[in-house]
């Protein structure tokens, strides 16, 4: 579905009767009016925002591609339950809903160098965990994860869903020195190699190349725009994920906008290809969905304007 | 006073221990160490944040320099009051206690291209109500501005405290189209003249080019630094208000960061001349303290991370 037009055409009038002069809240503005359109009211709100954490192990981790060791993923699932994590503050500061989804953390993906990330039947299950953890009820949806070594699979898909250099799409992650990121780089150009054939097919990719979370991100994301529901989208390894629904169904993220640019050196060129304009550029690279949670407090600031503030009319103000 | 060395010690002491990779929360983590310092405590809060917005009106509005009528300054002020405002939007949705002062709105100052824009007692009488004005129990101090007219003292301010052509430091204030641009070009270049033997003199800038809220603006934010409160800068007016007290004693804004860069095109410079680099740059130039209010939605989800998550021990997560 798409946004309701009428909607957003109320929105736009409205927006041009608020107590300001024309165009002064500059992008809080255009946020409110396209906010309006997806949530088919003049009157947009982030009163029941959902942040959803993805977590998933990879088993191209054996390529030596993460600063951290595996075993950080479960136990930062613990931390994200026990309300100890960047994304549980975050969270709790705007007010959002938070759920974590840890898929199969004892099974870690195939290592993508050697074999297909994941069977038919593991990225589908994966997208349908995705699929079923959006809240219908919720009005603005942000997507993260955790997964030690995911800055990787989201650099194959990247480079397969967008060309290029594979050394163009990988970066420091969670801070790997230059011998990591060449194998990192290193890990993905055999990735793309060993799976040449698939590389025309964005679902094949993301199951060959992918991950669980990755998968799982983009089944919430597709579930979010069956539902109408405004997404915000995270760091590079969200947006990589959100990618290949892009590039199967052209227009797939119009229900998207870019939460932030990380400092993940992929991401500014990733968005950029999706024609996403971040909102914030605060040199996060945390992944959990920090970013995009970070940003609901922009959202909140310009749905609140846009919804709650007196016309020239209502105020008795002159108009310019 | 300076900030807190050992507080900011022991932030950055805690911030290498939270559950993260190194910096990879970006600027948040420089922030909350910041407010460690200026708060005096190793967990800074964004609990009780102000913010006060001053009114007063122009005599330059006589020089045809803005888009709406000075009326609409008073009537704004009500509207602020009765809570119908861009900024009582964004106070509410970050938790922010606001206050507005307005400023002998019925007696505007000189235009400046004829006569000082305030006698000594008008000037010192708008410090007083500024620096009255803040609450010694805030923990973030915001300020901001309406004044039909005002983007006009604030580029004469930053032109004669910082030089170079006034046309370089006017914009489009509210709306104005090329021939007002012009005019507010000529009314800078005509106060400068004017007022040629004061401009190495900062507060006798302010008395002469200023206005009554923009001096407001610089007392207020001079008590803050009497308390030790952390001040989160608005746009160019707000900026080249607290500009005079940086020219009048270097590091008088220690105590300040930039909110945002405004759209009004002098901003970006103004901040630059001062060294601080903005937070948000979301196309904003409402005034009103907006931009500053909207970056608090930053500034909570920073000291959230760091003040309320868990370390690496207390969690049981591996080190990198």
């Amino acid at each position: 579905p798409g946004p309701d037009a009428a909607a957003q055409a109320a929105a736009a009038d409205r927006n041009g009767q608020l107590t300001k002069p024309p165009g002064a809240l500059g992008r809080l503005e255009d946020l409110a009016i396209w906010f309006a359109g997806w949530q088919g009211t003049d009157r947009p709100h982030c009163d029941r925002p959902q942040v959803v954490i993805f977590a998933g192990n990879h088993g191209v981790v054996a390529q030596g591609v993460s600063a951290f060791p595996a075993e950080v993923t479960v136990q930062m699932v613990a931390n994200f339950r026990a309300g100890g994590a960047a994304i549980n503050q975050l969270s709790r500061t705007f007010g959002a809903d938070m759920a974590v989804h840890a898929i199969e953390l004892d099974q870690p993906t195939q290592d993508f160098t050697k074999a297909p990330a994941m069977t038919e039947a593991e990225v589908v299950a994966a997208l349908a965990t995705g699929w079923a953890a959006v809240d219908p009820a919720a009005d603005v949806f942000v997507t993260g994860e955790m997964g030690i070594g995911n800055t990787t699979p989201a650099a194959a898909l990247a480079a397969a869903l967008f060309g290029g250099d594979p050394a163009g799409w990988v970066g420091r992650g969670t801070g790997v020195d230059e011998a990591g990121l060449a194998r990192k780089a290193s890990a993905v150009a055999r990735g793309l190699a060993r799976h040449a054939a698939v590389l025309d097919d964005p679902l094949e990719v993301l199951r060959c190349l992918g991950g669980r979370e990755l998968a799982a991100m983009a089944g919430a994301i597709a579930r979010a725009r069956a539902e109408r529901i405004p997404v915000v989208l995270d760091g590079f390894i969200c947006t990589a994920a959100a990618a290949v629904l892009e590039r199967a169904v052209p227009g797939a993220l119009d229900h998207c906008i870019a939460g932030h640019v990380s400092a993940e050196s992929g991401h500014g060129r990733l968005l950029a290809a999706l024609g996403k304009e971040p909102l914030l550029n605060l040199g996060l690279r945390l992944g959990e969905g920090s970013g995009a949670a970070l940003a609901l407090g922009v959202v909140k600031g310009a749905l609140a304007c846009h919804s709650d503030m007196a016309t020239f009319a209502e105020a008795g103000v002159s108009g310019g």
